[in-house]
């Protein structure tokens, strides 16, 4: 460049209005807009602290690259067809005195409220204590065993407590031949996920057992096995987001398990009782899409060097995440307290911190990381259309893949973005976005809200560090 | 001004590029592009030719702001109920031998294949001539009397042929204390309305009249009536527009009529026939969000100085309106051909004119004027999501209100452009977008695809000659 031509540019750079481009923190930002000064920021973060040394470890990792782009495949050619409806002590052979739980491992010590509750509750449901405070004194002497439901291979919502005689639907994939489960949805309200544990509780509890589990076993089996992939694709255009939107998906369930019910073997008060109380639950799906995510993400897991994020699960206390390349271990954190919109006269010093095996649902690629698909959601949960649609693009930052099969219209049918990749949260800082219900923090309150949350940041350089330590295992 | 800053901001001007505004027709800017200048197009366009002087006086009209917030009140305050299933000889006093069609009045000579073939097959189902060429000598000869659905405040889907034996739903307008009538959704492909007669065809029409009438009526004598309103408010936020996409609706209305038809008096095979001939129709629901709307419209008719319109109907041959400030006369032209997506080998040789009273739902406020909500048609209709998107934001410019129940949650929630304004189009030359289905245009042929059309222009011009010589009456 000439001497005159510099002298140009520089005489134009120092006539112009400055523009200041900034990167990571705020404060120089704000200390130049005080000035006036134009201000770009770029959205650039430093990785999560303390993480330079694992991160580059893992990058590294000659296999990581073909293992995710494996994890991903597998993730999103796995099926899901509900194929029965079946006993928890038959499905996955819950002993009496067991009972499953969301989340990651937890004592009764460390449960929160709405986990005690549907604890109390399972064992008063079971005929293993006589009275609420009965059932509390030997939940506390540890007379019962817990265990998480992923450990089994099920999800369940909220508490997720699963206990022997409760009925699960039974989800299979075809493609990598394994079965998950999942409990069957109470409604909304004073429900047992949601800790409740009162008479109504227990009652409702006896009916699905002794009257609905039957009825849809002898639907599905009948006129099943029904295509759940299927009605997860349909429904993301339907403005549905699979979490906590589920309309689309009911109404479509419904459609596949009535003729089954009509003709099935029963009282005619007992069918239409069953078809009522299906047909009122908006949230009569979620049952069904989690344990389909459940398998995308097993399909996925045990892939050594892949930093597929398999599992993230709560248990109203902790957060946990597991991975596809580490195997069994949990990666834990304090559950963060869902922001969001209330029931009633609830507000936020009425929530309970994070809770419930849904996540899985985001794991999958679904739930929040398909806001853009579900607009309508932000009544439900809180913000507004412009963050429903931002939620979605931000994802894209943080995983592997978009979803073949789950499209987003108004993205022009860009797949949901989907596998989360342990390295891309610890490097940029963006963590996952999750939809949920909220339970109330005393035991036995229920609902009292849904809302947007994240995982506590410290599970991701924890499954990083276990990363790095299996490189060249 | 100083004449030194005039002057300076003079030789600003001729220093920068030049950047040229133009309005109206593109060839200016056109021109200018090829000498690579920058042009910015304003959207601007004249009114349309010969009407400075209808458009003025009409504008001058001091009854027409009122009249027109009128009407649109009254169009977004209709509510409409599903009140009972009912014969259309009962229904709307159809006389053997008389048969109602889709859009503006049309005699046997100027009618198109698809509506000589639904009208040939009307005549073979009434059992007035035992063949086809039998009754197209008859319909030929003047036998029968040919009446517009509008006529009798029925509406019908493509061809829109009414008989005296087809059963209609009723729809009520509680707040108008007006009735509203359809037929009953035959399915898709080789069906009646879109021209086909042949013998499945003939066989479909008895069973409908036979079995599925009668347990309809019987659904919503027992467990109705059904708010109709309701489900187009929620499937507007499930991805339908109401017009070629009623998946949700059709989910929703299924589930309202369900457990009626089950319980229903008569075999269980044709219960069991009903339930899968509703369920797998995704279309269900056309048929009752079409006199919904036209409850709407209905509504707002009749009312001196308004300029809303309140019919748009296509018989396959002519497109026509009508409107609120003058009464029962119609406005026609020339029916466009549809442009969209065609079914198997079918192509646009293959496409008739469009055709059909379902444009009332775009006349209500929904079809193409709230394709936003539903970007996922746009691989049934043709275009992009992009296009979906701009459809309903064009809309706006030649509507006079948003629907405060029909929102659209990708636009946050704003309700969708409804009334369209007769002064609107034509001062701004935008045309209502709308959504169809394209029948063959050889008689017999049924569907051959689906797409995008907008009435001729020639209906808005003549219908503001009739406004304007009404001013001061």
């Amino acid at each position: 460049m000439s001497a005159d031509r510099q002298s140009a540019n520089l005489r134009g750079l120092l006539g112009a209005e400055p523009v200041v481009a900034t990167a990571g923190v705020g404060l120089f930002a704000d200390a130049l807009r005080d000035q006036a000064l134009t201000v770009i920021e770029a959205e650039w973060q430093p990785p999560m602290e303390g993480t330079e040394g694992d991160l580059a470890r893992v990058l590294a990792d000659p296999r990581r690259a073909q293992a995710n782009a494996l994890a991903a495949q597998r993730m999103t050619a796995s099926t899901a067809t509900l194929v029965d409806v079946v006993q928890a002590k038959d499905a996955v052979g819950l002993e009496r005195g067991t009972f499953l739980h969301a989340g990651p491992p937890l004592e009764w010590e460390r449960a929160s409220g709405p986990m005690r509750g549907a604890l109390i509750g399972a064992v008063l449901f079971e005929g293993l204590a006589e009275t609420a405070e009965d059932a509390e004194e030997q939940l506390a002497a540890g007379v019962f065993e817990l265990e998480p439901c992923h450990h089994r291979d099920a999800v369940g919502p909220m508490a997720g407590v699963i206990s022997p005689s409760m009925w699960l639907y039974e989800l299979r994939d075809e493609v990598h031949d394994n079965m998950s489960w999942c409990s069957l949805n109470e409604g909304l309200g004073k429900v047992l996920r949601y800790g409740a544990y009162n008479d109504e509780v227990i009652t409702r509890l006896h009916w699905m057992t002794d009257v609905l589990g039957p009825l849809l076993q002898q639907s599905v089996r009948s006129t099943g096995p029904f295509d759940i992939t299927g009605i997860l694709a349909q429904m993301l255009q339907m403005g549905d987001e699979g979490h906590n939107r589920n309309r689309a998906g009911s109404l479509m369930l419904l459609r596949e398990m009535l003729p089954g019910l009509i003709t099935a073997e029963g009282s005619s008060t007992d069918i239409a009782e069953a078809v009522r109380f299906s047909g009122a639950n908006e949230h009569f799906f979620l049952n069904l899409g989690m344990p389909a995510c459940k398998l995308a993400t097993m399909a996925a897991h045990g892939i050594p060097g892949s930093t597929i994020v398999t599992t993230m699960a709560r248990n109203g206390t902790d957060f946990g995440i597991r991975v596809s390349g580490t195997g069994e271990q949990w990666f834990t954190g304090p559950a963060n307290t869902p922001e969001g919109l209330f029931l009633g006269d609830y507000g936020p010093k009425d929530a309970n911190p994070d809770i419930g095996d849904s996540a899985i649902t985001e794991t999958g690629g679904i739930g929040g990381f398909a806001m853009a698909a579900a607009p309508a959601i932000v009544k439900f949960v809180g913000g507004d259309v412009p963050f429903a649609l931002q939620a979605t693009q931000r994802m894209y930052e943080i995983t592997e893949t978009e979803h073949p099969m789950f499209q987003v219209p108004i993205l022009e049918f860009r797949g949901t973005p989907t596998g989360i990749d342990v390295t891309k949260v610890v490097r940029t800082g963006i963590l996952p976005q999750i939809n949920t219900g909220m339970a109330g923090a005393v035991a036995g309150t229920g609902q009292v809200g849904a809302g947007l949350v994240t995982p506590p940041e410290a599970c991701f350089p924890a499954a990083l560090a276990a990363l790095a330590a299996a490189v060249d295992d």
